[in-house]
């Protein structure tokens, strides 16, 4: 199972609605199964920089199946996956990616947010994994 | 100035409903004035490997200011630009990707598309560039 | 609004100026809006390795519209921004990179310097900076 | 030998020159004996995709210690250096990129130069090159 482009996009339109509620500019990237990009946006104004941390949000997400943050929390010196961020081309393990499951508890893709806090990133990301 | 991302999603719906007329799935990918990702879409079904040739058409418009096929029969053996496709991290010198002009004639962004013919590519580019 | 070539040289001879009075050695890059190289340059006897420093500098400062050491504070281990250097080709979150802003105070580029300690790097960004 | 920041912006000022009085818009890059960046320029308005271009050809004129027109003669398909663009990162083979040579006649560093007809790129090379 793989989340459509008219799934990905109504996630956009979620995320972009609690953006706007939150009063934030956001960076949003959804991906397919295959942690393949399937739909983006970049809302005006928004961070630059936030372009490419969104898309590695999405992938970190759905390549270990699990909310960026909890990552991070392994990721620390010391810790069980220190300095994972360093593999596939580069991971980024802060809050802001979130899996994508559809109505049968299936993952079928992930969404990456960024753009402000790492709190208000992860609300934006639920938000829009929450639409579908 | 610089492309809007409503004006990006205008364009993408524009390029969508030409690949459906046409019976295509397409990648389109826009970028901004300084060349980096405003919205993209995969349609379903679309082919993978043309998620990152669209990105590099848009990206390959707006750094030339050109529809990308035309810096393509420079590139040839023997031509003026041969192996151009070396910089910027890839170039990709075949049809769809067209430059994006606003209602003054500036150019605010591009617009790249991929995933059937390069006649069809480039008529779903020109269809989104056009929507603006 | 983007930075001039004008500008950006202005605030290379500022960069410059001030890297003499403290007797120090700086690789200077300005990017412009969309984080593109506009100019640079390395002064004789800088560390080479300083060369790639300044340029990921200037774009981090763009990348998230601050200085880049505010960035370095969030991404110690255990910070909200953990690893966030991973992102965007490389970024570097030490003191050196900072916004440039025109006139009404909208940013149009940044500068990064490095070449020295990083408290003097920041010195000399923020020579850049102010001299447009 | 090594090209000093003076030499460096010394020939971005004839090549600036000698672009306003072409009407053209160039990027320019100057590298030292380790084929690495000293100065660089990008004249307002002009393309984008040619900041990497003018760099690599600045890279491959002093890897080689030739004009960069006459190794795209022998990278054709047949010639004895087919497909040598794929070295180094990437080089650029047509012309624009000229070794610059101090007054003994020994190789200090070279210059490339992009944007505009490779005729009117090696025209500004040239007249950067010999301001030295």
């Amino acid at each position: 199972m793989n989340i459509s482009l008219e799934q990905a996009e109504k996630a956009i339109v979620a995320a972009k609605a609690k953006s706007i509620e939150l009063g934030v500019k956001m960076n949003i990237s959804i991906v397919d199964g295959g942690a393949n990009l399937v739909a983006f946006a970049r809302m005006d104004g928004a961070w630059l920089g936030s372009l490419d941390i969104s898309l590695k949000k999405a992938k970190t997400a759905r390549f270990f199946d699990m909310n960026t943050g909890i990552i991070g929390t392994l990721s620390q010196p010391g810790g069980s996956l220190y300095n994972i961020e360093h593999s596939n081309g580069g991971l980024i393990t802060f809050p802001g990616g979130v899996p994508i499951k559809n109505a049968a508890g299936e993952i079928i893709g992930a969404i990456g947010v960024s753009g402000d806090s790492v709190e208000n990133d992860h609300t934006v990301a639920e938000a829009g994994a929450l639409a579908i």
